[in-house]
């Protein structure tokens, strides 16, 4: 039997340092897919469609939305960008296992759509106050702006409980975190609801 | 906050390979607590109590059964042997992992017991042709002891749903199936339900 890949969404709150550690992963685990995702932007110079995106309308993106075959999407300077469910389809039944780098809240959405195909996995920083050390570090923003990402940090961690797993990512240990991504990764696959094919047809398919 | 232990607990049918695969993880991981068995024999010469086993009166462990405080238990040679829910409970409370190497039908009983504290691993051969062979290979038993286990492998299996992790122990990658095992005993700390008092009390440590 041929085994599925499965639909790693990786989310964090701002602050969680999300970016660095999946700059991290898909360094020292290449193989991991990208999808390409859709867009309603239009193709720039030597943008080839279906490589750098597949470019569809915006009425096409939204009657995408609408059949729950985008997967996540996010909108940016007017335009549409997001994971088509076909694209991410077409790469797990290939046996490769996908990542998708999300925002928090688009995580539930991907697991309702697509269940036991995907494991999230949300990332946080050690503690709140580490966060909020992290959001100041980061540059010269106002207090306003500052307060706009701490509030919406602890609306994201609620989100928690749509993630299959929470990894703390200890300042300094980029490394270390995505070792511990590396393993979920490696251990997901036997989890008993991606296994009950095998056990149930084990004693048949003698 | 201090991060507790957690019971691994490692199963599988007869022909799995589970004792060459517990032998080698023992090898590359021997931080990995084992735990004192509790027992109703008599001791031996030179056997101390409370580290080679804790010895206890027939009367006793019934009681203890009785409580709910032997988390599995064999009889061998009219005497019991089992894990005491108490030796558990120290270890892992002490942050410490640990192995439990049992039969099928104790998995169910322990995670039962002890719940999310306990991580049940089911190991099985690649298909049960290889698991038959491995159970005939094993020596020169009668036609009637391989029936006899080959019946009670099919009953084995059907254990399944009550294990966090099936893997599957290839024939001749030992090394590789104790590897699944080590990914699996890193992640299991990041399932979501044992961070659960992390993310909930995140804003309110702070």
């Amino acid at each position: 039997m041929k085994r599925e890949g499965i639909i790693f969404v990786i989310s964090g709150p701002s602050g969680s340092g999300k970016g660095t550690v999946c700059e991290e992963l898909r360094r020292i685990n290449p193989d991991t897919a990208i999808s390409v995702s859709a867009t309603t932007r239009s193709p720039r110079e030597g943008e080839v469609d279906g490589v750098s995106y597949h470019f569809i309308t915006r009425e096409r993106f939204e009657e995408l939305i609408e059949k729950g075959e985008v997967l996540e999407y996010t909108q940016y300077n007017g335009n549409y960008y997001g994971t088509l469910r076909s694209e991410a389809e077409k790469i797990i039944s290939d046996g490769r296992d996908l990542i998708l780098e999300i925002e928090v809240d688009g995580g539930g959405q991907v697991k309702r759509l697509m269940g036991d195909r995907v494991c999230g996995i949300m990332l946080i920083a050690p503690d709140a106050a580490e966060q909020e050390k992290r959001l100041r570090g980061r540059g010269t923003e106002s207090e306003d702006v500052i307060a706009g990402r701490l509030a919406r940090a602890k609306a994201e961690i609620l989100e928690a409980p749509n993630y299959d797993y929470i990894v703390i990512n200890e300042t300094g240990k980029t490394a270390e975190c995505a070792a511990d991504i590396m393993a979920i990764m490696r251990s997901a696959h036997y989890a008993y609801s991606r296994m009950k094919e095998v056990t149930d047809g084990y004693f048949d398919n003698k």
